[in-house]
């Protein structure tokens, strides 16, 4: 028998249907991305050597050994302008604002070959810390009301360039889905006197049936109510708003945490495609009491259909303790 | 330079990045629905002569020159129980409901080759008719607050199964999307004492640029927020807050505006993959001046990533306008 949870942050109804569940084992797939490739890449963009030809120049770089680590550049084709003015308009049935932010690209390695999971620790931590960097320099910009920092990870996570790359975008304007979650999580507050994500981290650790991993300052946990199969909550234990507060010991941990996460996807669905995103606060607001930032990753495994685009309910064909349970038990030692 | 335009009914926020646009030519692709395929294929559960011994008790049969046409079947692996009693309770943080509903499968055509764009028009005819008998009918169970009509045609739309056909799914809970939407345009209506969709529809008419085609009792357009490449919306041009509402005049010119609209995306674009789903009211509404039921298509031909899911923002890299002008001038004689 099926049933349907409720979400907490999004608000979302799912229905767990276990009568259609799978095999962990029936959702490993052959990945475009493999360290079957080269290490490098002649015609690559994000390849050391194409630095000047092929891309944009860059905004933030690390070096390690006198190399570079991680760049960041402009995307070259980008989604908003850096330059452009912010102009909102309205005529009749017609809103509009001018397409005004900054959209870059966080090249996470130099090699060609590889993915997160599987760099040194360090390297993991270069990234994050310069997620920080560019984040909070963002936030300078007046025109600028929410960050999104995203990894598309595959072809069914919609990337086309194989080397390992996030973005970070930057938008004139609160989308409606975050305004809708804000608010829902200020009436939380209202009536609780808690952060709803503080609670479900409580409970959640309570519980343990959902728990992936604990370390000192991050939990990893599938949500009671996962979108769809291997969907997981990465939280900071540490109760702030913005990412952009994230501290020394959190970037360090987090470094490690998020390495060994993905690697357990690696190993126990075979290098899967997914996405992964950091959600913050507007960057309007600070030190928010009710909202909490957290990283959620999920694995495209799984298609949407109709019933996803028409009712924005999900049907998850896994139950979200087993793929815990299947997580936590992957082997990490090496 | 791209803009963001602002979707009324959903409330999101769609960035128009027209540097980013493919001609409708890139968005060609090989599908697996085809009229290559047999008319009769022995182990599909849906071709005639399979209906005993491979689906479950049929639930409606529309038949023509003595065989049947459509036919309406429970799911064989459903979502949500048919016998179930529904049940809410509260846990802490888990809120659920039981999995009661009904699942069930419109099985369009007894072919197994063709698909609703190349059906006739009483065919087609046929399958509005039949959604919307299941349609009252399933309003009728007391345990169901919502009724999604939706079709997914071809593997990126997420069937797995090549036979035409559609799905119905009644759910005992409005889901939160639907709810925020709801309150959206009641909200709007109180403000302006119109119904947005209404609205929408006079201004596209007057404007005509996003319109691709008008018939006696529907119009489809291009909305000026497009989420993806040639989203399209069908409206009925008379207000009514439910499908099951819907006249016998309107079902016949529904049946012949949609296999037109049909064939232009297949004649166009190459025989996409898409979704379509009808949107109306809660169940338990009736009458409701503020909502309007409609029809929503979405065809599959570029994918979601980490942006869209963490930002519930999307990124459409063609411009409504141009959409619907490639599509009013898909040539549709024989």
């Amino acid at each position: 028998m099926s049933e349907i949870r409720q979400n907490l942050v999004t608000k979302d109804w799912v229905i767990i249907a276990t009568e259609r569940a799978k095999r962990p084992e029936d959702f490993k797939k052959k990945n475009s991305v493999s360290p079957q490739l080269p290490k490098f890449e002649k015609n690559c963009p994000f390849c050391p050597g194409n630095e000047k030809d092929m891309s944009p120049e860059e905004t933030l770089r690390v070096d390690k050994n006198g190399k570079w680590q991680v760049r960041i550049i402009p995307n070259k084709y980008p989604a908003l302008s850096r330059t452009e003015e912010r102009i909102r308009t309205v005529d009749g049935i017609k809103r509009k604002i001018t397409g005004a932010g900054i959209h870059e690209v966080v090249i996470e390695t130099p090699l060609h070959n590889t993915t997160t999971a599987l760099l040194p620790k360090e390297d993991v931590e270069s990234i994050i810390k310069s997620y920080k960097i560019r984040y909070n320099e963002m936030l300078k910009d007046e025109r600028v009301e929410m960050i999104i920092i995203f990894k598309n990870h595959g072809e069914a996570a919609g990337t086309s360039l194989v080397h390992s790359h996030s973005q970070i975008v930057a938008t004139p304007v609160v989308p409606a889905q975050v305004r809708e979650r804000f608010h829902d999580a200020q009436q939380y507050f209202d009536e609780n006197l808690e952060c709803v994500f503080c609670k479900i981290l409580a409970e959640e650790l309570k519980d343990g049936k959902r728990i992936v991993l604990e370390t000192d300052g991050f939990v990893s946990f599938i949500p009671y109510a996962a979108l769809s199969p291997f969907h997981m909550w990465i939280y900071p234990k540490r109760h702030t708003s913005s990412f952009g507060e994230i501290s020394n010991n959190e970037m360090e941990d987090l470094a490690e945490h998020l390495r060994i996460v993905l690697l357990k996807y690696y190993r126990g669905l075979d290098n899967p495609d997914f996405n992964y995103v950091i959600r913050s606060a507007p960057t309007g607001l600070k030190n928010i009491e009710f909202f909490h930032w957290y990283l959620s990753i999920v694995p495209r495994i799984t298609k949407t259909a109709g019933f996803e685009l028409g009712s924005g309910m999900f049907i998850n064909t896994s139950l979200p303790e087993n793929d815990a349970e299947f997580l936590r038990n992957v082997k990490m030692d090496l």
